[in-house]
């Protein structure tokens, strides 16, 4: 007996930003009817407006966030309160019965404060495991999960963790019981050929023509982290990973746009 | 068959605002091991105070916070994700598997804007309708629920509703399939003969009692509209209605301390 499909889905900061945007990516979604699905969002600016606000100062190292106590009260609010509620109360708009989690909630995501040689990022999370169980029987009542990137360490401590870390997480974990389709989208078009143009995606990418690709340089750089992650996620049993715009999400489910990467 | 016992407990903001005091109480509440328990909290200050902080003027009428666009945002933020989640995080700690929720989640509490003939409440909810079959799921997997004081109205709106409604209303929708002791933990020792001596609890109210009482003025006034709604609760299938100091938690459930409504 195949098993039954199921779409993880990543969205990216830039779409939350944009209320209509954001509405339209929703819509979408929820029309996915009579299809288990998980929607995992990053955080987008609000955090860091809201810090500002605060006069509580922000600090980046390669891209990610330091999460000092002040701030790490300031994600929780805004990641886990504000925007998952809100997406949750639009999909019930939509028709989509749905629940917002974090980690701690069902001890659905449980992780640890990073530990790093030289670099302290303070109440970062790095994943142990996921809770498939409980997801499951959520996903069995016909009930979208919303997962908000905040984690747990079932001692007390909330802890910020890297969204696209924690959708390919459960998609490993996931996969021991359906088929998973992970979809990292966000505000490009897919994988480009040409950074700056959009229309030169790139529709399909396996093991040996991305081989190619690295080899003549043909790939951006910034791109090759998401790709190599991909093929990580396959190689823990995810069935495909789909790479392309959150405002085309209904033609990235039916590979009609976007880069879609499989190892067969 | 007897039903079997669920306990739903709201606590109030002064504990919540007392680290050393919330971490007590929810030490007793993932004490009662082996049965089912939801928790119902307000806010607290910390609403207030992140308000004040970001220049968002409250107003407060009987007692009701007005919730204009923007003190939406902060409750939210505060309410279902601040203090929700470190509620969770905390209870799993303690070995208690929890799950935090606002009304928008899996359609738990909807909601109508409060219309009022002369007030304008801003996104104020009232209760329409609890999903008691969703509560009751989570409850079968021996997950305590935490709920938020924040409900939806199914259009995409958050609402603002009061937690002591929100905790009559699920006790009274629960009561369908559980024997409910409804109990109302804060920083006071229970319905007291003198409001400013903590020792003069009145251990147990019964209707006949309570119309002496308040026939001879023996309780003060701002007790009242509690004991009314504990009559309410109970008059609506609840089977006990507890008051008392969050503290003792595990008194209030063995009755021996606090002051329990019942009516027989």
């Amino acid at each position: 007996m195949s098993k039954e499909i199921l779409y993880i889905i990543k969205v990216g900061g830039n779409i939350i930003d944009d209320e209509k945007k954001l509405s339209g990516f929703l819509k979408q979604f929820a029309g996915l009817k009579s299809h288990k699905k998980i929607l995992v969002h990053g955080g987008g600016k609000l955090a860091t407006k809201l810090a500002g606000q605060l006069n509580i100062p922000q600090q980046m190292i390669e891209g990610r966030r330091i999460t000092d106590e002040e701030t790490l009260k300031v994600v929780t609010m805004v990641y886990a309160g504000y925007i998952n509620k809100n997406i949750v109360a639009l999909l019930q708009a939509n028709g989509c019965n749905a629940i917002g989690l974090s980690g701690a909630d069902g001890n659905s995501i449980l992780a640890h404060k990073r530990i790093h040689a030289s670099i302290d990022y303070g109440y970062a999370g790095d994943i142990d495991a996921v809770n498939h169980i409980f997801l499951k029987n959520l996903l069995d009542q016909d009930i979208a999960i919303v997962m908000s990137p905040i984690t747990h360490d079932k001692k007390g401590q909330l802890l910020n963790t890297n969204a696209d870390t924690i959708a390919q997480e459960i998609a490993r974990s996931m996969s021991e019981s359906y088929e998973v389709n992970l979809i990292y989208s966000f505000e490009k078009t897919g994988v480009l050929l040409d950074a700056n143009d959009d229309s030169t995606v790139i529709p399909s990418i396996k093991p040996a023509y991305y081989a190619t690709l690295k080899a003549e340089k043909k790939i951006f750089a910034g791109m090759i982290p998401k790709i190599d992650n991909a093929f990580t996620a396959l190689n823990s049993g995810v069935r495909r990973v789909t790479i392309g715009n959150a405002e085309e999400l209904e033609k990235l489910i039916s590979h009609t746009a976007g880069t879609s990467i499989t190892n067969e």
